[in-house]
């Protein structure tokens, strides 16, 4: 391994504010299941539990330029920001051809932002693990908040909402879109809604659908606010930023934040159990039985017995 | 457990073509780790490697209504039809607000026509899984085509397609579409692409926006062809038809069929064998630990270590 790769260096360099030990270590925690083991316990002891906000919502309604208002917001309170952006597109794609990545480049100028694409294709242990170990490298930098944008809307993207201590969903007054939310499972994971776009014809409308799918949601002690937005021109962010802090609140108020954390925890405890199992296992030769195994007829239940039987000659 | 559920009874309900039987199977196989594996060996011999369609895209692009005349087409050719939504959406939207739904609950009729719903939290093995489980079952059960539709569009989604023999992407004029579908990283799985709505405003606009995302994927050997459609009115659908035949024909040409086919097995060899591994190891001793663990200042690779050595009392 090269001297630059060296942990002990990497983490020097990551406690003195070091923004490349930051993407060198993101890098290899995805990268590398040997070394992220190493990494995560290198990280334990430097961890604050830092807030995470998570923004998600159908493509198209705004979400970035959100972000980046919401990044600006903050900056001007002397916050430093992570910025987490998790794309279900490859690296053929990559988000390059993006008009909200050119207006975030802008804010990653600002030292105190950290702006990470998580190319999520065989990244280790799945979307939020990965995005989990990304946050907390994030969190152990030294970062006062951490914004988690998805550009999906799916199971994956939902889990990782669900790990978020804020979930912002955003809307448009786009035809149906407060329909196609419930659809999609949003309203309900939403801890705050956001009506972007809202000087755009039906919104008020949309305002009026949108209260009443919340009205659908089984009552909780929370009940989400809908902010309207125009993040183009800033409007509204003000009032988002504030009903962020009063929902952080209630979660403080409740004892809610403690158990996120511990949460988190628990599915990091997990993830490194399963993985070390499971690498242990699919040893080259059972890869190979594997490989074998499936191409011909052998039932799968018997193709099973063969490969939890197998013996790894030493 | 009751003798209803005995499955001796249900399979041989089942190779009778017994509604009740595949239906309480699919239960069966999502909800018990233990019955899963048992039904994967009886269902195996049973397998004929059934064609499967996934059909994605954006909310709102009019999935739900294509997937219905899709459904009428096969029937018209006496094809027996089974359809999988896969829906991100808790148990309590579940699906239930929808149009779509009351429009497929009239295919829904056709007793040779299969449709389940996906309730994906907590299902054993991820979505992905899942939904082979579903599909294999209605393979078994003798259908002669399986429609495999997403609600969301994430990575979960994404890898689900993968999954798919011949993939539709469907899109709608609507503003900015091709370039969300490029963000969610859609348009490189789609084997064809399905302009919906093609009567609205800007379609032809979008089909030229369409062409040029397509050129921006590395080429193949397979250029996908945009269908346009307009599926309230079944408009374009024999053309959909015919090009989803000669997607089936490039595939059988090319092996890719077979391949295919192959690495179902594979997964699912691979998720009975990890689902095992894991069920072995989380004793309820080991999740007691666990909870402790993560609620305790542990660091989390020592909170792993003492679970790795920690050994269950007979």
């Amino acid at each position: 391994m090269p001297a630059r790769y060296d942990l002990n260096t990497l983490f020097s360099d990551f406690k003195t504010g070091n923004r490349l030990a930051l993407s060198r270590l993101i890098t290899l925690v995805e990268s590398d299941s040997a070394r992220r083991d190493e990494i995560i316990e290198r990280l334990s002891p430097l961890l604050s539990g830092t807030y995470r906000i998570g923004i998600t919502g159908p493509p198209g309604v705004g979400k970035s330029t959100l972000s980046s208002e919401l990044v600006k917001k903050n900056r001007a309170k002397g916050r430093v920001v992570g910025v987490i952006a998790v794309d279900p597109s490859s690296p053929f794609t990559g988000g390059a051809l993006l008009g909200d990545r050119v207006r975030m480049s802008k804010i990653s100028l600002d030292p105190q932002v950290y702006i990470r694409s998580l190319a999520t294709r065989g990244s280790l242990g799945g979307l939020s693990i990965a995005t989990q170990d990304v946050a907390d490298l994030m969190d152990g930098f030294g970062c006062d908040l951490i914004l988690i944008e998805t550009v999906g809307v799916g199971q994956a993207e939902l889990d990782i909402m669900q790990t978020a201590d804020t979930t912002l969903v955003v809307l448009s007054p786009e035809s149906g879109d407060s329909i196609q939310a419930m659809k999609a499972g949003l309203m309900e994971i939403g801890d705050i809604i956001v009506l972007n776009k809202c000087d755009r014809q039906g919104a008020d409308r949309a305002y009026i659908e949108m209260e009443a799918a919340l009205h659908l949601r089984p009552p909780k002690d929370w009940e989400p606010p809908i902010i309207k937005t125009f993040a183009n021109r800033g409007d509204g962010l003000c009032e988002l930023m504030d009903a962020v802090e009063s929902h952080r609140q209630y979660l403080i108020d409740e004892g809610e934040l403690t158990r996120h954390f511990i949460k988190r925890r628990k599915e990091k405890i997990r993830s490194v159990i399963e993985e070390k199992l499971m690498g242990d296992f699919w040893t080259p030769g059972r890869l190979r039985i594997l490989s074998d195994l499936a191409s011909n007829d052998a039932p799968v239940m018997s193709a099973v017995k063969s490969l939890l039987d197998y013996q790894e000659k030493k």
